[in-house]
């Protein structure tokens, strides 16, 4: 049995480069060979024991590659194609794609803490920081690679970028919106983006970091609040006329960011909230009913699926959106344990890193 | 100066009936007789100083009358009419209005706790707990009663059915949903007929007053569960074969509700609360992120203004809701002190009471 | 190689019950043993030669049955299961469903007049009208029927029911609308009971035939215009005072009742259409202008998928819809070719035939 | 009485500049003297007779000036002010505007031709080719203009910029969409600008005039299709790989661009209809239906109201869209009828006409 290099899980504290089989793939499946992939804050979260997972499983979500091999039953694809899929990998036969709800695929367990959609890379079927993945589902998450488009400029699709502009898209932001953006890590830095494409007017952007400060400058945000700088609900209130905003989108999962989102809302705004919480958030009402009624908190799942991919390559394809920056870091999958350490420690500005054989 | 008599807040844990000179009015406005109203457990929070409101204050908002006198901007209606207005009270021209959030015209006190958006009658202006009212806005405002209709059966539209309903409408109940109602009050049953006029095919009520439950079952609930036999949300996930509900609706708005309908939501699906909510509340986010993503928290302020009463007072006439049933007593305007002593202590099943001149 | 009996269309005129082989299933596939199915309107446009089939194709769209064969890639399934499957079967993984149109699945010559979208049964697939169908992507389209339902409770759910109910859904009818249903087949009938269930409180039938009226008002409309009676449009315009309909839906495709169903809207209205068309309309948009703006016209074809299936099923497990008056006459499949000719024709009252084994 | 010059409609063909009282006011309406205006070419169907107006009305409904005087009811604003309204100008209180339906307000008479909505000046009321106009229910309609913007940079806001925008809007064009556009007039070229807004990345403009298309390609057009080269649709469909356009948006009105637009919708897709048409069209159901289904045809009115208009406002304020190529000629309100002989004839390429005091 052919043997490949992969990111895996060993214990809390531990991810370790290690030797497992080449995945064998079903009829529905296809194996992707990865050229290029990332790590993710919620890989962090695995790493610290945060966000419990099997051990021995290979960690990562992002996958870039080129198809292997196609299982049986999946047609529509030649080996060889240049492909991404999304972190979150719809069946598109399940009662919650057939729902609308895609990126719910598979969630099940509603009593337990972990109920985790159709999120399967790293998370409950083996992940893409190796060289092998196999993607299950292939005829609903294959999505071929735009012809001039390189690896990294396509390497934020399956996640970060999916991610931040559903943060737009869930709070349905409008033209002429106004939208505060909370943490701009990439995530956030995508929501900023997002807002953009969309059609507001003016965009907040939230944090303390000047590098990512000046990248949310050039991604959109015509606003920036330092929440070093004093209040950050009295900053917006008063770049807002007192009126409010008209979406809010949350990136960090904190108390703090998660109340003041709330307290700057316009009567009748809406909150959006992004990516996994590490432990539990309480929301007080008198935050959330500042406006009485009308308004809504929406936590937001990154959609997954080809035809998300695709439109998401089609966004970087069309010049619109440029997140070449984010990319801070480059690494070999031989030294992937020395990006986890980089990207884990927040060192040397790092964004994001990308990953290759 | 001629007067009235009205029921007035004189300090928390009195409301009693004064005298107070008819109100005047101005060119936007219309002077109300009052021949039906009706007291709200908001008017009981306001008795018990829970929510706090200017001293000399008419309590109420659920009107049922006759136009008195018209503003002089005032066309299309004439004196002698019989007419409802909501309690929520849009002006249709404030930037809220234009906004599509008529119910929130007028707040503006964002970093206070009390923002009260369009609920102007027995809250920031007199109202309607006495012999006329002033209705500001009158051309947005004032809804001509269908022609075979009481004063009784259209009692419950200005406020209780409102609100109720849209605990539906904002939850976007579709055609074969399972809907939750927890809390078998007035509005809660209301929630109950709300989602049944919209297609659920399932709706589970949950309370423990058998009168409540009967109701329940008349307006349209095919399973109860009483939540003293055992845990709630155990029984809701059986009730869903471990699906959870596409929609549930929070009348009450305790913590235990509160996060017990969070629990049972299925992935994807929407909690709409309802109400005006007299202490804080705290939503751990283990609850909130049981579906990890795609969860909506909508918080709805009853929606006003002439067309939402008029299709209200249409639903009523077609026969579809027959809400008689919520009016078990009746008193009047003169005992109105009565009245709120039973009510406020909920006795002998009271569910509304109407009140008359 | 076994064979059975089917319902083959010969050429135009002529669809005789022939001998053909049982069909092969591939890996996504599932082979149902029909236990009931049905004749639909377009399968007479079929047999009249006014919508194109291949020759030798197995008509029908309509199965209730079970299963007999799973494809290998195929769980979550038991042989011996009681299923049905929608008329338009997504496949779950196509742009279209993943763009949520999956009654599109398969749509492509966009030039030609023949784009059919899901629609597979009966017009590009052997259909149903057989002892055996196959389902193709049985994963996404095999539903099981709830226990207590018989063949003939759920027969209209795949195709007559799904159809009807899409009419109020794409008109997207809110609580307390006003809403004409233009002929009173059985999909305008059903049309009525969907119209009904999302809360319309004024629903008018206009046909002529006294049965259709008389199912009509079971099913919900509280008003019938007689089109012999007069001025259709007059009759409507004056049930509504003069404001026109929120939402028309027309199931007939002719001229008149388009152009009709144009002029009752309400400013802002919307026009929902239904079914297949057998020749070209015109639209004049003096018509479609009347109210100079905001209005839609949303040509629907039904939704299929095993939740859409699910749904249906539980509305008629609810109680809440009883179509059993739909179901007029009944005939063995070794007669199917004196069903089509009673149906073609609209001899004896016939709403629908249920053809059995 | 005062006189003031105005555009008055003599009769088809003839549009004169001549004197008229300056408007009385009511306590709902404001006085606005006029600092810029424009014609529109709707005012040409006027000039044509094509259009019919009452004689001796002032013709123009894009205003650009300064609150002269304000009514006695109306509040919020103070004389001097500079402000816009919209071409549009709902009450706020008509039943439509509760419906949500602003830019029907004041429609009634169906069954004529001539439902003008929300419609007035220069239409039902004296416009604003004139030195004063009277705004009605000016509280819904007076928006102050920003600091810092010119009356030319606001001119397209009343009419020309929202009736574009609402051809996105009204298709809900998503991030990724593919948006064609048939004729690049004014509208057609603030459509572009609207479809980029609304995060489309491919946009296609449709006409043959060189000015224009170079306008459309700085607005966001990835790509022109020029009428002139062929097959409209097969180059539409070519460009979009067969697929087709999620959004067709038709500024022109005729029979050739409607039907072109209905052809190059993908299954599921929508047309988006604007502005005032000038005579019957037809359109044949077999364009309609190529998808057989799904497919959504939307007439839109241009959105009006004062938070619109605050919106349209801020989006020039934030310079992510500069309309001011599309002044081209400027004009005093003295030689306004050299202004409509340039405009109707469209010589030297005119756009738009700026007409001053």
């Amino acid at each position: 049995m052919p043997k490949m290099k992969a990111a895996i899980f060993v214990e809390p504290g531990r991810i370790v480069l290690d030797e497992k089989p080449i995945p064998d793939i079903g009829p529905l499946d296809a194996l992707v060979r990865i050229t290029t992939t990332t790590i993710c804050g919620t890989d962090v979260h695995i790493l610290k024991g945060e966000y419990p997972v099997a051990r021995g499983l290979t960690i990562g979500h992002e996958p870039v590659g080129i198809i292997e091999k196609l299982g049986s039953a999946v047609t529509g694809y030649r080996e060889g194609q240049r492909v991404i899929a999304g972190a979150i990998t719809p069946s598109g036969y399940s009662y919650a794609c057939l729902c609308g709800c895609g990126s719910q695929d598979g969630a099940g367990t509603k009593h337990g803490f972990k109920a985790t959609g159709g999120w399967k890379f790293g998370n409950t079927i083996d992940g893409t920081q190796a060289e092998y993945v196999r993607v299950p589902d292939a005829l609903a998450n294959l999505s071929p690679i735009p012809d001039g488009l390189t690896d990294e400029e396509v390497l934020m699709c399956p996640d970060i970028m999916s991610t931040g502009f559903s943060g737009a898209e869930s709070g349905a932001v409008q033209i002429g919106d106004t939208v505060v953006v909370f943490a701009l890590g990439p995530i956030g830095l995508c929501a900023v983006a997002g807002a953009k494409l969309k059609g507001a007017t003016t965009i907040i952007g939230v944090d303390t970091v000047p590098k990512r400060l000046e990248i949310a400058r050039q991604l959109g945000a015509n606003h920036i609040v330092d929440f070093k700088n004093g209040d950050v609900v009295e900053q917006i209130m008063a770049l807002t006329d007192g009126r409010g905003v008209d979406v809010a989108i949350e990136a960090l999962g904190t108390q703090a960011t998660f109340e003041a989102a709330l307290r700057v809302l316009r009567p009748g705004g809406t909150l959006s909230s992004l990516g996994v919480y590490s432990s539990d958030l309480t929301i007080p009402l008198s935050a959330f009913s500042a406006g009485l009624g009308d308004n809504k908190i929406i936590t937001t799942l990154c959609p997954g699926g080809k035809e998300r991919m695709r439109r998401l390559m089609d966004v970087i394809a069309s010049g619109r959106v440029d997140l070449k920056p984010l990319v801070t870091h480059r690494f070999k999958l031989d030294d992937i344990e020395a990006a986890y350490d980089l990207f884990s420690h927040q060192r040397d500005g790092v964004l994001k890193v990308a990953i290759t054989p």
